[in-house]
């Protein structure tokens, strides 16, 4: 006898997740119940004593969805590192150097959203779209303004998707253009501690689905001070942090000629680093910036597609898995024109074999590549989900108890998209491969945050 | 007054193409007339003294479509190297390393096709699906039977697509396994040249939609003499090629070591190059080598997303263009996962960006990449479109007279897909290249091949 009351509705079909990283779970016809706050009451398998049994009377309360053969319920998918306003500029301008194309496209619509109508219609199809990729949490910069970014975690709670969002902030008049730079640094700050409380406060909001976020935009547009005075706020609220981090050449020697130090030490000089922190790309760590990262249990967010345009080297992903690093994805947008975090599994496997194999035909085999730094499709899922999850410090991910319930339902079969499942010759591993290898938006059919159907 | 009778039907609206390579010609709200034989009878812009006229007598004589705004009409894809039977693998075991790919998954795979049933399964279902993705014109690979790779040729009429269909050759024992090769030279042959006849006389063949291809798989698994043979019927008939050329270090060495050739000097000696040669990815060649391609104006099939899992190293795409190589893409389904060829000319910019930029974190940033390699996004719809077709020697890609009307229409409204187009900021060059980026089988609308619209 279950306590049917005490259950919202449960799912029963055929699943995957990887709790471990490496490794994967295929749950064949397996039983999921959702308790009515919208977490994970228990998980059962056929084998299990409670199945038969659970299953017949969540049935017969009329509280169980079967999935059909074909359809495969996975953890809902984690960007870590979307720039929410850049969204109309997705697949524009990939052809420019970084310096014309934030200074020509990026900063120039940024600073459109003091236009809420347009905010409001910029965030309410970023928000969707990102959802309908399967992404049931995201991680946002916004711009420097409060009110527009406010309406940005609004739409978030709105639309139902669990979000991290900031309030951009910048204000080195050397580095950032004078249209769209903050006022002055207490202007900021007061901005941003209200920013902050604010969100907390939104008006449905009591479960915290949508959280603030510190949000210096890369040590290149923040002064030292407003650097410090951020950090400050973040020990204050014990918030969630997101940045750049030594994602180019350029961005790398920049903290170097100018402060002698790395981007990490910058940051965790500042008192910025938590073990909530995300930091974007990371491609040009010392062994020192990685034992600091470990330290601070903060969390980088790989971003692979953009790197391939704009980071100048690949993300050394092999290694800091390796290292127990937390590492998850994201889709940076709009550096990067895709919104699907499938496809950023897909980038990070596909980079790191580039990465491993080299691209010069001119050296020999053995000097071409980097022996060994392949990351594997299994780990790159993990990354998408249990390792994104992680970085946030956020219970989801996972198919497991007291989990959230956030999930999605991938169609497999024929005429949708152009994933393919031969059942006759395809095992778990190769199903889930496919997945990755092939799923869009057109194969989502559901998608659950927090137990709420949003899709 | 034009001739209404001799117009099948025509379309107005916007339209991409790409006649120059590196450039594109947006047609604002043009007009594109085509015959009763599907192919291209006129294109007028509105500033074009026949333009009014045409437009208004053709909508009097119910033959006038009209696009709506947010949709683009564009020329069809082609996609030069596609395996068909190795559809139901595509996203499957490509962590492996490719000889156990090939002996665990692909050749197992290749030889069910002897079943005819799962044969007509298989084939419809990729043929259906690259169209809807926009393929247009596909180049296919299909196994070393003759039957089944008969029954492609007919599906591919039967859906009509415009094909390029060759029965795979392969003889020797050394390399290939027992179950999956060619009885004797002889029947091999016979099979051969009976498949050509048959598929020249394949019933609604007439208009030569579907050709044969002679089908070398590559030199690792022919023998001198087939590979001499076959060159002997390529002459015969001036048959289209397809092969794989120089893929990578292993099949590279292997030419060189059991011949003291290159793959083209190989290919050439027997009588296999023509000006319809499609030589699959050509990696590693020397600087004989492109000057022997050149010389016999035969072209190249790029297949960007499968070179960065197998070939051990990225083309020289930059430099190959520059020298006026004919070059297209190809989807190398299944050594790649995806069908669609935008994806591949995505892909082409982005191997190409990583090979200027480089990946080893631990080299400086000169000694890193090599400078000046990066292919333009408009350079790879160029591939993607009409140089794909110059490679096969097909009157396609271009909307010009005379040329078969084989086109697309792009959706790029809301709520479509994942590419969105602002009209108030984005110029043509943005949506051309937001295309690129975003476009997914979603967004293609409708399809058709000769005039005749298949999707």
């Amino acid at each position: 006898m279950i306590a049917t009351n005490a259950i919202q509705f449960a799912l029963q079909g055929d699943m995957f997740h990887c709790p471990i990283k490496g490794e994967f779970e295929y749950l064949s016809d397996a039983l999921i119940l959702i308790d009515l706050n919208g977490n994970i009451a228990a998980t059962y398998q056929p084998f299990d004593a409670e199945y038969a049994l659970a299953r017949d009377e969540l049935k017969l309360a009329g509280k169980l969805t079967e999935l059909t053969k074909g359809q495969y319920l996975l953890p809902g998918l984690v960007d870590l590192h979307c720039h929410a306003p850049q969204w109309p500029q997705a697949g524009k301008g990939l052809d420019l150097p970084l310096y014309d194309w934030l200074q020509n496209y990026t900063f120039p619509l940024e600073n459109r959203y003091t236009d809420l109508d347009f905010a409001k219609e910029v965030y309410g199809d970023v928000t969707k779209t990102l959802l309908a990729n399967g992404t049931t949490s995201a991680v946002y910069f916004a711009s420097i303004h409060r009110e527009p970014t406010e309406l940005l975690a609004q739409t978030c709670l709105d639309v139902g998707q669990r979000a991290f969002v900031g309030k951009v902030n910048m204000d080195n008049a050397e580095q950032c253009p004078d249209y769209y730079r903050e006022a002055s640094i207490e202007k900021a700050l007061y901005e941003t501690e209200l920013f902050v409380n604010n969100v907390f406060s939104l008006k449905g909001n009591d479960s915290g689905l949508v959280s603030p976020v510190i949000t210096p935009r890369f040590v290149p547009s923040c002064t030292p001070t407003m650097l410090n005075k951020l950090g400050e706020l973040v020990q204050k609220y014990d918030l969630h942090m997101q940045t750049h981090c030594s994602e180019s050449d350029w961005a790398r020697d920049y903290s170097q000629t100018q402060f002698g130090k790395t981007d990490i030490e910058i940051y965790a000089d500042a008192g910025l680093l938590n073990n909530k922190s995300v930091l974007a790309h990371s491609i040009f760590l010392t062994e020192k910036d990685v034992e600091m990262i470990k330290r601070y249990n903060a969390g980088i967010g790989h971003c692979p597609l953009s790197n391939m345009f704009f980071a100048n080297a690949a993300m050394q992903t092999r290694e800091l898995l390796d290292h127990g690093v937390q590492i998850g994805l994201g889709s940076d947008i709009a550096g990067a024109p895709s919104p699907s975090i499938f496809r950023a599994a897909f980038d990070a496997v596909s980079h790191s074999r580039v990465r491993e194999e080299g691209v010069d035909v001119k050296l020999s085999a053995s000097d071409r590549g980097t022996a060994g730094s392949r990351v594997s499709f299994i780990e790159a899922f993990w990354m998408a989900t249990t390792g994104g999850a992680q970085v946030l410090d956020s219970k989801t991910g996972v198919f497991a108890k007291h989990y959230h319930f956030d999930a999605i339902v991938l169609e497999t079969n024929k005429d949708v998209g152009n994933l393919r499942i031969w059942p006759d010759f395809d095992t778990p591993k190769d199903i889930l491969e496919k997945i990755i290898c092939l799923a869009q938006k057109e194969n989502i059919k559901r998608v659950w945050v927090q137990g709420k159907q949003v899709v």
